[in-house]
């Protein structure tokens, strides 16, 4: 048993953090910080961990967490973890940081889209952290930038067609839908049910701050630069990202051959399932759980792939493969704590 | 006051038609069909309606019906239009039609797409339906082929920038998420609530009947053939459809300049709302009314346009836009019986 | 045309009196205020009022509103109202509160739930305003106490069967559902989506405010005093309150008896709705109009009625019933602008 | 590894019953059966389910299937399961059958609220499954009656005020509100999204077929027969039961003393929890968990008790008792299968 701790643990990711290590088998979690819950058992501020946990949110330092834990999860704001992860980097620990915060390998892309680094020199320690495309590196690394939700969706989408190098580049559009909780639990006007429920609408179209973090992928995928269209919309559901991906094929491939490729592509991943050919994914049937569902098809008039990723954003898109990511990197299997089906309905 | 009558009153759209006749100020509404549940009161069926009609459903003939109104309303299925409208076109009635039946004007098209079709004679006396495109024709016309909800929102969005030939129409890509009301009222499982609640997926990717639709005035308006990418996906909401529509710029212009555009084009049109620059449309904010609201983006990196159209699929893309064709072809005042606010929240 | 204001105009309830005026035919809306969006024009607040309203929210006084307007509408908490309402009074206007702050007339009573009452000697000038059961007052009143949500679907549903002293008073209980939009646009965890969707609670047992405004009315209605339950409850839905009252019986009464009285009790109401026998309402057919629907059970076996009442929380429950008395104090058709056929689906 | 099977596995209950199933380390699960959907896999009909099992649905005899398994699930309609069971019981075979077929144990009132029983015989060797109130008695059975999801609530809502006699049992009210899985999967116009979403009604008022469900096991816990009135309503939610159970006190209890005596009835069970003095349970608290959410008021004017009990209609309410049935009567740790943290949000 290791013991963890999550550093941010009241908003919608820590719980989700928080549930799914209540639930695993290596671990012992140790303590939840929160500044404005700090004092309050875990279960007063979500009651459905009542009787699942007796701990208490905290404010505490790094510097106190660090003494008691082996592996840290940051649950935190962009600009927030840059502060709290290198107490924990110097002390050897093991760091799941789910900001943005040590995501993007070049500094002036990170500053331009996000905030001044206060801590850079540990960027290039960092993996980014999905393990179907770097398990290998993530084994050996103790610091772990976990992806963004919608990054998460439309890396996994693309990865095995640009893999083999058949799409033209320049036509990539990743159009993205999220659930409410990815926008966190901040008391927010936007966020409130009447705003939300019934509602659907684009939002930060073409700024999204996912989008450099996908052209960062993306790219290395490709091996070349490029740019991407990327549109995220607000869904009225709580749980759950759906990307719609277009792009043109550089040469005719037939639906099962593309079937084929990525089915041996994502052969033995456990959390990626190929639909059918003719099935495409729905959110609710990820919901719960740690899978990525990817469908595909193809638009011979037009000579367009389009490739349908879904996961729930709070786990694939988040703590589950932050758990993931902590499995590999403790020498845990990597399941441990996932086996979790979705809910549905 | 006119003598109005719809066959077919008893699904979403024949119902919506129904409220809005009610509320019309030069419209009296005269027989409503259901074979489904002839003898039954409206209320009793949509209790919503009660005390605002005293009708019951009849199981008449489009002969019985033919009788007695002025103008008729056909919410049927495709394939079952064909089969009534003949018997009013022919006794000189105002036909709006509701289905696919009279849309497409290439008669093979029609048949490839969806069946055999029996008074394709009539195809030719149509005009598709949209005011803001053919409010001439309209006014000239006695059979309005009113169009289908997903190709209005994708029409009224690129009409604009096709027009002043803006676009790369090879590049053209709508990705388009519609309410569970546009399947209709039949009781299908993937229609149930456990079924669509709290999910998202795409369905029938490149394959949906209203494809040759869009691709028809697409490609009147720009003067040439060409095919486009359509994505028609399924949201769990009631009403609404959110239209995000891709394509390339063939000149630079600024996100100022295509705003104008829009403005001017559209000017005088007191259905169709431009959003200010930043901002887009929300599918809750034209719910209950028979407005288009449309937002425009221009992602400067991939010199892609970025067009959202939002509308009510059951008022501007059904019930609604039928009511404002009537208007026009029975010279009432264009917004007679649909200046209703949007509901909100 | 008279000239009316909105006093508190951007939460949910000034929005749908905003709504509704705009299309009141002998009302012109001069002024609508806002502390926290003064200066920004309502459809920046809410899109879906564009182009129907050009007016900017301001941060006015009492006075600069006074001098330009017939009739006020406060949209305000508890407690503000009883400062804005007198320079309103004084200056001879009509006054149409929808805060609590009239509602009650035993000041102490008002006082032990509420706040300390600065404007106290008011209290007895306002009528409460429920047209169905104090029109004749109402129409000789400048100050209307619009009542609360749950109280006018509990004394609706109750005031027939009171006014023939048929139920054990000591026996009654309300339990009531009402949708996220009574708890107002406040950005609270809450009211979140994510907090609200799937959700469903009590809250407040035995303690809601509303609870002395339903015991005030209907011991008013029995002619003695007593208490009642009242069981608040939060519903994932953005409208609609549905309260399910239970009563013991006093003597036999039949189903059918029930039902007449109900019907006679409320001939001619327009607003007022009573579903046939074995039917009962649903919140969803009376959205977005001004009805309240009312639906009566007989349990023989235990001696109780069931009453079941419905409204949208925000037209009836709310700003439909302020302008229903408006238009009664006015002089104006009761029904002016409140036309609104329920939205359904 | 004992093997299981489930007879008609393909509506709600049916596959939740196999998701938890998949998931129990005491179980294999040999065969599912389905009319409808022989020959499928059960992926093919819940894709949530894609990857985790590979059996397809039989459409067996029940001797074929009583041959392979030790254990067998009925998750049938009523009528259905009364002509299913026998050959299994026959057999001595474990049988938990979650129709109503063997729940009532007066024959005469089964038949007058269902249909004429075809194997009466075998319902006095049935134990109505309600572990928390029957342990003993389940565990020496070999077929059990799994309970209903409103009784479920609102008996364990009950008991421990009941074995008290704390009630006035005339007084007892049961107001009930179900999520629409609670219909299961049947496609009817009712259980639509559009007809659901945003709305809230009550259904069979006073003349559900729990009734006699609830006052068979609220009268033998009191010890006494009465009548009590239950109101079930429809709540726009996938999963929950909340029910809020009225009952005047016949002697002063405090708040506090009621609260002891819950946590001391149900000290040490594992699926029983009890909300905080002043705290309410949400059904999305226990939303995908076998927990049963306890929560107290006293409503000391009205000398009124009131009780409000959360469950997921298909797990506690359902398959997840089920398991726990089977756990018990097959001799395995009573959570085996079950520890599942509730999803939220």
């Amino acid at each position: 048993m290791i013991k963890a701790a999550i550093f941010g643990a009241s908003g919608y990711t820590g719980q989700e953090l928080t549930r799914i290590l209540l639930g695993h088998p290596e671990v012992e979690l140790v303590a939840v910080t929160s500044r404005r819950f700090a004092g309050k058992t875990v279960s007063d501020v979500f009651p459905a961990l009542r009787e699942l946990i007796t701990l208490k949110y905290q404010n505490a330092t790094p510097a106190q967490i660090c003494k008691i834990c082996d592996v840290v999860f940051l649950a935190l704001p962009h600009g927030v973890s840059m502060e709290i992860a290198p107490e924990f980097i110097k002390a050897g620990k093991k760091v799941v940081d789910l900001s943005a915060d040590y995501r993007l390998k070049d500094l002036k892309v990170y500053e331009s889209w996000y905030v001044k680094h206060s801590s850079a020199k540990f960027i290039k320690e960092a993996v980014y952290g999905i393990p179907e495309l770097y398990r290998r590196q993530i084994k050996k690394s103790k610091l772990i930038a976990n992806p963004g939700c919608y990054p998460t969706s439309i890396i996994l989408g693309l990865a095995p067609a640009l893999s083999k190098n058949l799409l033209d580049v320049s036509t990539i559009i990743a159009d993205s839908a999220s659930g409410v909780s990815g926008a966190g639990r901040e008391p927010l006007i936007g966020s409130l049910f009447c705003e939300v429920d019934g509602g659907f609408k684009a939002y930060k179209v073409g700024k999204h701050r996912h989008l450099p973090e996908i052209e960062q992928e993306l790219n290395a995928l490709a091996g070349k630069k490029f740019a991407v269209s990327f549109t995220p919309h607000l869904l009225p559901v709580k749980r759950g990202i759906l990307s719609t991906i277009y792009a043109k094929l550089k040469k005719d491939v037939s639906l099962g051959e593309l079937h084929s490729l990525y089915i041996s592509f994502y052969g033995g991943e456990k959390f990626i399932r190929i639909c059918p050919e003719g099935a495409y994914p729905n959110i609710s049937s990820v919901c719960g759980s740690n899978y990525c569902d990817i469908g595909l098809a193809l638009d011979s008039r037009t000579k367009r792939v389009i490739i349908l990723a879904a996961i729930d954003n709070l786990i694939k898109g988040a703590a589950g493969q932050a758990v993931q990511n902590m499995n590999i990197i403790c020498g845990f299997e990597e399941g441990a704590g996932l086996k979790i089906a979705p809910l549905y309905p």
